[in-house]
């Protein structure tokens, strides 16, 4: 199968680092293709560089969807997840969203972990908008400026601290790493925390590869289906024409 | 006090029918600016239209907000709500939020009313964002394309109908109009309904005023705080600025 | 317009000490009239005060509503709230709602600080009971008695303590002020916390205006519509006679 | 051990009803003393008269509770449960409250049944304020009005069908009887119900036996602990009383 | 009245002092019937062992429950509760229900203490099961292992402990013990924590005691209504034989 | 990888029809053995039959599990799904919680759909139990006995009917099938349902697979470790033994 990787940062080291995590992650007969934003913070890590990151995804979704067979999108805060889910024609996973929903394969509430206090309400908002309120145990954010998010060590002992902290205190049985940063981070995190880690991008990789095989339909109805001809106007024509497209 | 509003939709005739509901709404020294998207949907009315919009609703505000004291959105899904008021340095309100507060100082739940039936999903989860589905009694819409939210007639007969079974069968105790294509629409149908009917315009702008008035401290920290200089490429100069402005 | 503000304390010191703050938030054409209960506690601030007070809140209001736009209960449990919401034919708002819906405009969660520790789970039943106990982020209260409200400073340095603390340790992101004694200062203490701060009796009076500007309908149905003609007895004949009145 | 029954509503016939259906369920050392609001309306159904009634209850707890072993409030709303239960030495239990905790001993989810329409939203709100709205099923009301609260027959066709509904649509797999004109109305409707029924004062009886019997310790911290010394003015001599008693 | 007490425990010393305070707790017309489980864990404190228990408690009740009025379950997780409501013709209480429903009538919040912290989670899922996790405080465990159950000062040193943060600083208004290795020890324990504590036997005998007295119907739908006729295997023919029994 | 299917009926055409649907979903290199309980009931659809089957699901995944790599739970109920995830060395799936794992992967509320209805109380629970209630649209049954679960177009037809419903008038999004009956239905129903259709065995095989690929830690600390040596009796030798292993 192709898997689309979208990063919505527009840091190509960022995509690089995704993919590479996408890569070990993925079956042998996974094809990844990663791309990266075209416009946006280099960075996404605050409301309004999201709101910015959602129009970058989708377009970079129109122009490269075509041949996927699932998008997986690689901004932690899952930008764009539900109106690439209404607008494409195949499965989209997000990636702290999977970290999330195979953390609840294991049981208990998780704790979550990100880059930065600043954005802890917007996890926590995110993962409430899942429905998912009641598995999380609490959000907590390695206190570090993203001009430092290249300082591996720095980043892996404020993981391993608060992860301690959130099993040990706040009765968290598993712990999801929130950071397009860290992807794959967690091969050398596991060893020094008592619970299982997981990574969104690898979790989200074999998630769309699971949801591939499924070969579920497109819901022909309700706010995930296709939205129909619209009009338009402004935006790449690789978006147009995806609302172009007759439904279904 | 000068009050931008902000039309997510690219469709002029909706920011007109909105502009005219704030004039009609707002103190004798408020004056509006209306601006409408340059990109975008016609009518937003999905889940990626209304991702799109979002970086609309951003750019306009960044060319835009000099000089105004506050910011209504007028989009009924209050796009990008939470990236203006971090990004901003005066105060936000959405049409759709600042109706479901004044109905909240009504006592008991409030039923909401749409046009068409696709985003119901998208009324229920924004409200739950906002921590208010307790309050909520119901979301219904009008079956109605949007082709046809020109007519009147057929709107307002459609939403005399719902209002009546929201207050009946599902103990709505006010009834919120979410809809741009509404705005101000409820000066005529208040006499067909059993309980206070609500305009997210005209709320908005009485809302935005009574904010303005209060003349409320910027947050200094946390997620609504500006998140400082931060690099941006690709989007419209004035956003631009904006990240690069020194915090506070 | 004239609002009626009804001080729940038989307190005449904090009658004044409110009406200064609703006068120095109202508009230029807002007529405050205070009035002080007439039994109860001197400073209500346990369940059963505050029970007593209901009464005398529903007996002032029966006594000088006529005439009046609005009325602003000042009392910071909302006293009687729902009461004369159901039973007077003009809008009603609450001190401490009205700051908690003006903190909704905002956007995150709010904290509350209080005067007290007892009253601690009053507030938070309070909020739970408005349907925002999501956007609480918690409930504080200055450890002080009731004796000790006349000093000013000790209550401002104990609010700015928990506020930060609010800030920093629970992800508030305004804090509301929920305390008669405390009506109007916010003036003095904003400058010293760093999220906005939000004071009962102005965000009342403000509302207060709103809500007669929109002009809304009495509802004519419902838990909140005129309960019509019922046999009330051994209370004040201005009650007996708002009970009589016919529906609408 | 000695009950002290109050009934919060101004007809004594109420106050008859219940204090039959309360000697019927007590135990043969129980004596029940029944009392009736002095003050407010013949019959509690609204926010207004609910309001003015608390002041009723407490005021009548306060004269009558002396020599008492525990109290039960008779109005279905459980006018100033909180209240008395905070400002009293003994325990209290509310009728609603009783027949709900009952309920829960069974299994599942509750329907509750209720006189009139009108009411419904308080009752939602209470056993909410109960944290109970997981386990309620559904609130429903018999379409009647107070005048006719004399015709069981009308009453009882009424309950039989609601039950019907609420077990068979909504799940309930119980049903408790809220209101003071049913009290021990059960024992005739039980036979055309599939569930069990129950009623406030039978439940509320056995449950303040019980809660004696267990001879609990009043609490000495927290906002159920007695307020301590109070200045109260303008209201029965007794009340005043009861505040001037030393803490514990 | 009859009353089968069942040790979902395999250890007969754990029976014996839950049969203690159970006949410390009864009235003088109740009769106590203790039986202890005949397989499973010596004292149940994981979810494996949990649902092994719950085999022998269904076994247990099957064999022994011929000629009682009542069943209480003396496991502190309340092990198959919900299985003999269902299956059984007689009332069935669970002893953490049972003491969380009394803390209920008393007001406010309650917290949990119970032994070692493994469980902590499964007591929180426990209630929240019941639909009470808006009336827990918290939960928390004594730091000991079940080797140690039987060293009571050191677990009443740390009941008085937790009880005393819980109330301080969690808002706890009453304490509920959960263990069935703790049973009965309220008594002691009472006079060194400021607020009411509820032993789980000891509330399950009386609240027993009153269903019993209601006589309340079994409910003939519903998912607590018996099965019907069913087809088991290798099970104890005492088991059998009840799901044999026609319904109702 | 080697997959431990644990049927908890006792009826062997279950087993292999659960059997023939792993298969179908398994990956080429994923060796399913398939195992039914040895006691219970022939067809678990009841809280007793459940707590039973609870001990034969444990009892067979002690007798079994070694040398797999993963173990999934055949009973729509996923009986004993946390006493397996705590008690066993590799990862275990529940067959409804994987269909509704993967079903929040497609956005938006799923409702679910089983045989009969007098086990709906038990689905909602169960979802309620994974914190996932508000993903779940509704939970409605086919009306139909046990003893007819053989009739595959009556229960295909009520599946579709009332899948219609649950689109049309609930708002769900997909549609998750549960009941060991019906496994593998989805692949002839999914063409006459507008959205996906999830079955529980097809799900659970593919997480199960993910799961085992991701080579999670077992967690060394809180409710799903280990229970460490602990002394069981009269269980089968097997289970003995596996409480008698090392922790970890």
């Amino acid at each position: 199968m192709k898997l689309l990787l979208i990063n919505g940062n527009t840091t190509q080291a960022i995509t690089d680092k995704m993919a590479d995590a996408a890569r070990l992650a993925a079956g042998p007969d996974t094809h990844i293709t990663a791309v990266t934003a075209t416009f946006g913070a280099r960075v996404v890590s605050s409301r309004s560089e999201n709101a910015v990151a959602a129009h970058a995804v989708v377009t970079l979704a129109a122009q490269h969807h075509h041949g996927c067979d699932a998008v997986l999108i690689g901004v932690s805060l899952d930008t764009a997840l539900g109106a690439l889910r209404e607008l494409l024609p195949m499965p989209v996973i997000g990636m702290t969203e999977a970290a999330a929903l195979v953390a609840c394969t294991l049981g208990g509430r998780f704790g979550v972990i990100t880059l930065g206090k600043r954005t802890l309400p917007m996890y926590e908002e995110l993962l409430a908008s899942y429905g998912l309120e009641k598995r999380v145990a609490a959000v907590e954010g390695v206190d570090i400026e993203t001009r430092d998010y290249g300082d591996s060590r720095r980043i892996a002992d404020g993981v391993v601290a608060l992860a301690s902290t959130l099993v040990q205190e706040r009765g968290a049985e598993a712990i999801v790493l929130a950071g397009a940063a860290m992807a794959g981070q967690h091969r050398e995190l596991q060893a020094r925390i008592q619970v299982p880690l997981l990574d969104g991008i690898t979790c989200g990789v074999m998630l769309a590869e699971l949801v591939v095989k499924l070969g579920l339909k497109k819901p022909q109805l309700g706010s995930y289906s296709h939205p129909g001809a619209k009009e338009v106007v402004g935006v790449d024509p690789d978006l147009v024409k995806l609302y172009r497209r007759a439904e279904g």
